[in-house]
């Protein structure tokens, strides 16, 4: 069966065709730039790539073109889109309401719109994405995959916050946990590369992106996660803050007069390593910089190291025991040195880096604990379109 | 050497008169509601309490009154005010000008206000102490002692927050750290405890009443506190939230329409322990209620628990190598309960505690771990005032 994952931002479309018969990724693309001058659809087939320039006004055009390359003569991969046998979509927000992927109903689209006040900048898309999706293939059965899913297993005293309880209760206040599906991703194959039954496994997964959030798995269920009520928290990021002491919020407010807006978008979009930088969000730019002796750069760099380093010590004793540490992300995946800078300290739990093995590891699944270290240190690529394609074919072909 | 040791509030002043030749309390009290209605002094001597109640209408009164209270005939303990050398004040607010204590000179007085922005709440009634005192006694010696001074030791990536630079450069905004003089005096005292010189230890001090804190203690200094920019951030305390995603501060203003001072009062004053029990913020209180089955109590106690078990994993990995760790304040002194609920899981660290020692152990210094335990587990009383006082002691004395 072949299986269409769909990731909608508000002026783009990220998508991936599998054949989920051997798992293997047929096409891949995205649609930029919708409903703005210069939209395009970039399609990758076979290593080639095809830039399809088009007026693209809305999010069905750009469904529409999707499937129109899909089926191409040239570069298409299907005869049909009735080939498509179902489409994954990716949901940041699905509240406490839903654990696992489910087939989209009209209740489901409910609780999405719902969430929308939790996820104002994520879930409209998605939900845009959802419905352009049904217009175009009224047939096909979607499957809604939800970034915070995976880590509804959280105790409530993970995810609860010491506010007041009505917070909760009345306004939906919690940690919910963000980039579930990555997380859920490493968990079951870092058990399948330690040999162990995924309900078995007590795992520390770091997904070290732009955006980043560690988890701490135990039996193969999230127990807590670095992201919260919000992607805002926990780490510090490319260019958002992560935790801080809350009263600097109310404090910019009162002492520079910044509006709730200025201080999101100051914690948000230029805080992190951008903000402690002043150069940049991209952590190969602040890790060349700072080779080059840059202060700002140095800092940047270690604090990001301090607070990964940090994390994962909380999570080792909230775990009691670990199995594995796992990093995955772009970063995670590709930068031994945040490995080796991260695994230091690390001994106290038992973690060891194989320097060689870790230098050696990049953007491959890779073991790089040494042979003595009672913790496994892993290196795991994430996939998180292959994770909405087993999801939805799951519930697609029962 | 006799010092007297003053810590004021906005309508308060404590106080202790010590013999610094051998440390000995030799009186203590307390002012209460100056300026309001029902003002009265506290005087405890030799196990004896004396209540003085007067119209005590500002702190200079209020100091007057401490100095009759000292020198007083039945109940007094010193013939004369000229038998006090100096006077020790607790400041909270030191900013990054004082790591250690000093004689108060304008200079000091004058960084002590440059402090209020930092410390509105607390540095002014401090102030307004040290005058009274000054004014009082304008030949006596006056020392500042700094909650914040102990911490100023956290390298950068410890005390820099990932939001833009220039906050920092401009605005202050950094991790300060508090209840310096009870992790110092407490980091001292475990020293001597497992009989080590204070610039060998490493040590995680927790600090734990109404407020807490954690700070971890490399070679005798900080190098990380859980308490930040204010004393908001970190644990789960007995009215403040402690750590939340801090983009709950502006959805909080957003959706509910609440002010800054709004959101600041119900973070410091409406969370912690009180927010999610709805009972009390006194942890006695969550502990019985808890104890009895009460749900949310159940879950403010676990939550506790849980941030304190999580902090010590960060600052075990922060050290790399842990001597020991401390309990210290009224519940980390007391409660043996919190002691064993929080060394659950830290056994991957290396530290075990004995259940029988823990019991034991209430008020009084004591080693409650295991003997085959890596890490030694403390109960230490702390006493802020006396580490005032030794410091006054050393800056006047020379």
């Amino acid at each position: 069966m072949k299986v269409l994952v769909i990731n909608c931002g508000s002026s783009s479309i990220k998508y991936q065709l599998f054949n989920m018969d051997n798992e293997e990724v047929l096409a891949k693309g995205l649609v930029e730039r919708i409903g703005i001058e210069g939209s395009i659809l970039i399609h990758k087939v076979n290593g080639e790539k095809y830039d399809i320039k088009e007026v693209i006004k809305d999010h069905k055009d750009g469904v529409r073109l999707v499937i129109e390359a899909l089926t191409n003569k040239e570069y298409g991969v299907i005869a049909d889109m009735s080939e498509i046998s179902a489409v994954g979509h990716r949901v940041v927000h699905g509240g406490e309401k839903y654990a696992s992927s489910v087939v989209i109903n009209d209740e489901v689209m409910k609780s999405i719109e719902d969430c929308v006040k939790l996820a104002p900048l994520h879930n409209p898309p998605n939900i845009i994405g959802i419905n352009a999706c049904k217009e175009m293939m009224p047939e096909v059965p979607m499957v809604a995959v939800f970034d915070t899913a995976f880590h509804q297993t959280m105790p409530k005293e993970a995810y609860l916050y010491p506010i007041p309880y009505e917070l909760y209760e009345n306004d939906a206040i919690r940690k919910y946990g963000f980039h579930g599906t990555s997380h859920k991703y490493v968990t079951q194959k870092a058990a399948e590369m330690i040999g162990k039954n995924v309900d078995d496994i007590n795992i520390i997964t770091c997904h070290l992106g732009n955006g980043a959030s560690l988890a701490a798995v135990k039996n193969g269920k999230s127990v807590d996660t670095s992201m919260g009520f919000t992607p805002l928290e926990g780490l510090c990021m490319g260019t958002r803050s992560g935790s801080i002491d809350p009263s600097i919020v109310t404090f910019l407010m009162k002492e520079k007069g910044y509006s709730c807006d200025e201080v999101d978008n100051i914690l948000n979009k230029k805080s992190g390593l951008l903000g402690i930088s002043g150069l940049s969000s991209d952590f190969r730019d602040i890790r060349s910089t700072a080779g080059e002796g840059v202060e700002r750069s140095i800092l940047a760099r270690d604090i990001f190291f301090n607070k990964i380093r940090q994390y994962i010590g909380s999570y080792a004793v909230t775990l009691g025991k670990v199995d594995c540490i796992a990093f995955a992300g772009g970063i995670g995946e590709n930068a031994a040195l945040v490995r080796s800078e991260v695994a230091k300290g690390l001994e106290i739990i038992g973690a060891e880096i194989d320097s060689k093995l870790n230098e050696a590891a990049a953007g491959v699944e890779a073991c790089i604990s040494t042979e003595s270290s009672k913790i496994k240190i892993l290196v795991i690529p994430t996939d998180e379109e292959l994770m909405i394609a087993r999801d939805t074919k799951e519930l697609c072909c029962k």
